[in-house]
């Protein structure tokens, strides 16, 4: 029996302007529903596990829609509460060349999940099954309700054997208080955590650690094996990405692990949908853990997973474990009959 | 150079589901703005009239769309004050046969409208500038400042001699304290309106009056006259509609004017989009009144007008004078070429 | 080998705003390409003939894409003419109930047909051709060069021993002078004439012929035989139509045959799209007359073929002589398996 | 824990022709996955049941599409078999008015379902999970490998406590034999039911029984409760249906249980897509029994998730019990806001 | 109060085949309206302008969705005049790659625009109210009434204080009589400049200079000031394109003020619709002039504003001012949230 | 009166997810006909031949649909025969980047096509009529009837005086047997064939052929006179073709004739749709030599022939004969008006 892959987080709607329309000019939009939790689930169970996200969703048609389209995923609704008023959702207009694209959020601290109570959960059913749990930084933002759940939801699975996988996640515009009303949750966070997504930014920054590195590379370096030994950390890894002036995508990822790094080649790519390459990229460091790869090999089927979610419509990865190691052998095929 | 008729209220993004399908079914939506003040606005401006909305909206991608749809319909953006954080949203799945059409909102209440301060608009100017001034029962329904915001424009309006319309429009799932907490309010709004819109149902319920009769035409013409009278308004108007077994509907008009009521014929027809007939209709009997028709001429061709707006894509009456004088006439065409 | 219907006229490109929305509210359109000579020859060649159009199209992508549409239909491209430079389009918007639909036509008389002169056609190959030619009263409004061309080719194609098929067809927009001008060209065609389609309205309108009596359906059965006898016609057909308050339509046709007339019954039917149907109509005669049909199940079938030419989309029939037996058989089947 | 339902058949792709056209004039087709087996489990599973499909997939994108599709309806996976080649498939033009709507299929008997063996399936875990197991008599059509494995499986699943259900439609095309092919197999199936669907011509044309009686409702008084006597059959449930000549359908729904006949009113209503109505109703059937109902509640509640289902895109119902009560209620709402 | 900028030109519809198919394999069209004056009054009224289009449209439903996209853009009416009977159109089919894009255009000689007469202007408001009046080398080619409506009116805003601004774009394939039917009107309209639009080309070609310098930047060095001082005009500018191997495309604008020329950067670009970004151009310059940028600052706005032009849907541009400067930094973000 | 181009082959469905999508993904597709004969047919067709098809379609929908689609490219329909059951169909999934297309078939082997006997096609019209017939190996790997059909029509067409082409063509995953079971079948048709598309490839692997060259070029030099002169064959011509890491393709063309090798330029270019450019290129090679191109000039026509089959929608080639001499030309130009 697969192994069962627990993400808690909010979803949300995405409504997106076909093709290259500013909303203003077009008049349809198409929807699908996402989050990093929804992404990392739905990414897990394409490579083969069981998926589980722990969320809470209206009970009205916008709730009914975002429960078809998980399980449309394959993600197990057994854990999904329902209840609250509202859902959030974002506009998504394509940016285009040196047009960037442009997300507009409605107000989403009212939704269903943002207003939760851990006791909306199911905990101890839940903690009895996850083999792993996932949070991420995004979610920590959000309000005190939802912090607390995370934090009683990541105890009660370590307890009851489960793996903590946390990603760090940091986005400026959420945390009102900035880094300094930030550092005690993400330490929190860290401190029940197994596996940890960051790089050297979030050390610096969110952690106020210090080095008297200054290249990027030589700072990961520095810091990381701090942290990981600071908070007890089996696991850490991340990526180093760039936008090339011919509108392709570099990206690069490592693993620290066992007091050793290992990086995957800087690899190169035409994007087609950049969203969500970041949570392939956690659900491939997560099977190369479970699946008991080398860590050399676990840092590049990440990164071809990354690169692979890149070449797929919308947030959410698709692409099963034979497909993604297929990319990282990196011959191009014409066509697949 | 045509009158100025201005309208107050909500601009609202309707996001609806294409064809007969639900939300939970499709992946694409068409989007549109509305609100009983864009509809007024609009339809009085397909009419020959200089229609404007006082409203804000946030200066986002969203408030954009919302402004560009506006200025599609041809309604002025002098009025339209920008700032705050969000649009309200709803989703609309048409209903077919004996499965009714639903309707989701988002959470309104934050919108830039809803959160706006009297000091937002330019009362002076509107005052100045505006010939009529529409409000409705469901802006009502909002906020304290909303609420300031309608009955300090209407105070001015009346004071530079323009003419003010209230539409009762009673929403019962808008008002939390019921009926007692909305008398009040109404009966404001109604001392400063010249021209309202409501029927028996209105008087009953929200002012609280009592009548012996039991037929709904009887009531209505028992409490009509005495609204009239007792909050000095020249001219009530409305509607009784009906949904027919034939999945036809049925519409009759009356307007009350001078001591006297008036009565569209009861009309039946097919129905594409129902939603903003009522508006249709309030505008038919705006033209009447400035066009100097006579009463019985004003409640048929309003009475067309609402008719003609049911054959209509989207909320928003489309329809011009010429347009509604031949519905009145009631000869269906072949094809016009 | 099936016999070769040869049908002259003008293809004209329509664009069809899709649904119920107006030009003003869309952003996208279908198009499609059709004229009565269209219609004729691809019903006949649904039916089972070999259908042919003389015609002039502009050698440029617009002209392209008419004639790949033409060939979707089966019309052989043999008698098309290339040169000129427009080709003639129109825009639609469907109407709902009570809103009638709406034609917009561009400037027509420039088009690559309407300024072809008889020269640009191969007269002698399509006369050695053509089992039957069909004209209409359309065409026969454009322009000199267009009339000279109807008039040589029906003297040539009946010198070698094809039928002429002429369809009255008066659009009075079109006939600057009216009646006065109109006449003199549609007596030319009805003396070149075989296979007539009119009503009495043609008779009394275009012809000028005076009746005593009163009702449609007396003044057909007075004129039509003065007119057969006039013009030396061997068959005359048309159709009654009306528009029904529940927005069904209902046809009755008719045919006059040596010296007696039959009546389809008065069939009702809903309408998807109306356009064509006349055209439908005509193949239907034409079919019966070319089988040997009894004149009762020519005018049968004719019917039935305008009926189902309704509930096709486009200007043109699709149905095939089984589909046009079985409608006139009146069961309706549930879903064809 | 909600009931286990269990549907055996076989997933076809529908590929549908939006709106009127028809395949030689479209280019665009809209696809779905259906089947009576997939419509009854979704049905199920809408109402509040935990749904599950025994079928067998390819392992190819068409396979994956399938499943995903199932998965959005809320069918657990669980019982799928993957392998096979092939996927059936039919293409569905949509009728309008006196055009009838046509299906075209693919060769099915060469797809996974119809090629898979007894062995394919986890017989044992299924029998041991399912509350009640649904078959029909479509898929007993099928091939003798398939017919197999419902007998097979009806028997694991009778051994083990669970309701077996069994849907006679009988389709007279995927019958090579005809009746004397069928009525072996008929037999066999009725023989292990506990709930069957079916009506008089069942019985007259499958079984060759006999009867006294010449109308449709007096056959069937006279011939199911000899049927239920013969097979040992608890509950027994059909409908009769008609097109109307204005276009809506009606239907008119009967239960046989304990000895007694239960009708429910007859019906009409409009139709949006008729097909899976019947599916819908054997679930509205299969929810009375377990919930307990009267069976007049249950054959009103079957009659109304009928109904319902014709008014939904698509093959599936969607329709919740909480909808469907209200239907059977017969208001029609304006719109649910 | 905004300055008013007014632009004098044909409204023409824009069909475009969707994708990159062929008008011979697609059947639907996308629509929009535009022209040179339409994207300049557009562009300007983003960049805060309010922006006039003087023109004149058919009273039929093609004009009422002409005047309703104006409007959408933000472009006033009130100079609009209605009448004529026709509207320009013309086709577009995408190329992709080594095929080139197809343009094919309808009979425009006839339209509303080019069959006026300059007594359809409201030329003394129009001149009162005009801060910036903008004219074209396109319009000119047109019809001796478009001509002499151009002179008046650019003498008459002249007149009154206003700027008037001249694009010269010659289009072979518009003038009959080539360069010297041309000339005297371009110096005509280039006597009656303040700001041109131009390059060397234009100097060699229709003003029949001469040059010993052969590249085409010292072409331009020594014509451009000869030409200001001879039409005595203010500022010039303009723009030299290319389009690369690898499918960018690269613009180097100029300015010629005050006896001295800046260039902007020679910037690459990736283009989705490159119609309109030459009028794009245009505006930043208008826009530097008014709001009082230096020379260097105005040339790189206006490159900027041809760069994002390329990157927007249709032939209009819709970017702000910010977007515009931060375009001009040149840094690719990778999404605005 | 232009040459008749006869190709012998297969009709399948494409039925293409729009977009970038996956199947599991969207509820869409587009559907064309096509496969090698169809394309050819097609190619020569535009360029200015009288193109025809030797095929068996299904007397059902998809069969109407399938001759629609054939006659709007302009295919004769003469030498269609129609009955049988079924039309082979293949979904295709546009890869992106890194992902790969996919294309999945359905059994094609029960198609009309592949169950027709040599005796469903008039054999003696069609040599009578053919200047060229056109084979390929896909075909080749049909059934026995296919094999058989194909071996008696050319020895037809051959008897005739018509030129008989054959593409080699080898798809791996239709031959069973492998090259073994292949071989005597190529051997036959390239015995009976005047022209051959091929390349060294074909040689050592069907034919089983020898060479100490290594590398592709010296090898196809080394084996492709032998060939020529082993079977006696006219013209050899055929391609080398590679994808390119920025995502473009090359293509390099080779014609071997009266003992000479002669090269097209290796042309790199972006790719649309790179489905049916071979048969493109073998249009190119047929059209050069029916029309007496240099072998230099026939090799770069069917190069760009095949480059600009890469840049159009679908699998059909849709240049003429202008468009083609232009791209040869090498010159992009920016839009043709």
């Amino acid at each position: 029996m697969p192994k069962r892959i627990v993400a808690f987080g909010e979803v949300m709607m995405r409504l997106q302007v076909p093709g290259y329309e500013l909303l203003t000019q077009a008049n349809t939009l198409q929807y699908s529903f996402s989050g990093t939790g929804v992404n990392v689930a739905s990414a897990m169970t394409k490579i083969g596990y069981d998926g589980f996200l722990v969320t809470k969703l209206p009970d009205n048609p916008l709730g009914d829609a975002a429960i078809a389209f998980l399980q449309k995923l394959g993600i197990n609704r057994e854990f999904i509460s329902r209840g609250g008023k509202y859902l959030g959702l974002y506009f998504l207009e394509n940016g285009f060349g040196q047009r960037a694209s442009r997300v507009t959020y409605t107000n989403r601290l009212e939704s269903s999940f943002n207003t939760a109570h851990v006791s909306d959960y199911d905990l101890d059913l839940i903690a009895k099954k996850a083999d792993i749990i996932h949070f991420c930084g995004i979610t920590l933002s959000m309000t005190d309700d939802v912090r607390e759940s995370m934090k009683v939801l990541a105890k009660k699975v370590k307890e009851k054997g489960g793996l903590v996988c946390f990603d760090c996640n940091y986005r400026p515009s959420l945390w009102v208080g900035g880094y300094s009303q930030a550092k005690v949750h993400f330490e929190d966070m860290l401190a029940l955590a197994d596996i940890v997504m960051m790089n050297e930014k979030d050390a610096l920054y969110i952690l106020g650690m210090e080095t008297a590195e200054t290249s990027r590379g030589e700072q990961l370096k520095d810091l990381i094996p701090k942290v990981a030994k600071r908070f007890n950390i089996q696991t850490v890894a991340g990526t180093h990405r760039a936008i090339n002036s011919d509108n392709t995508h570099s990206l690069q990822g490592y693993i620290f692990k066992d007091g050793e790094f290992r990086f995957s080649e800087n690899i190169s790519f035409s994007v087609y949908d950049r969203i969500g390459a970041g949570d392939a990229y956690t659900s491939g460091i997560l099977h190369g853990e479970l699946a008991g790869f080398s860590p050399e090999k676990t840092v590049g089927f990440a990164a071809a997973a990354g690169m692979l979610a890149c070449t797929i419509v919308g947030d959410t990865p698709m692409s099963t474990e034979a497909e993604i190691l297929t990319a990282m052998a990196g011959t191009i095929e014409d066509i697949k009959r």
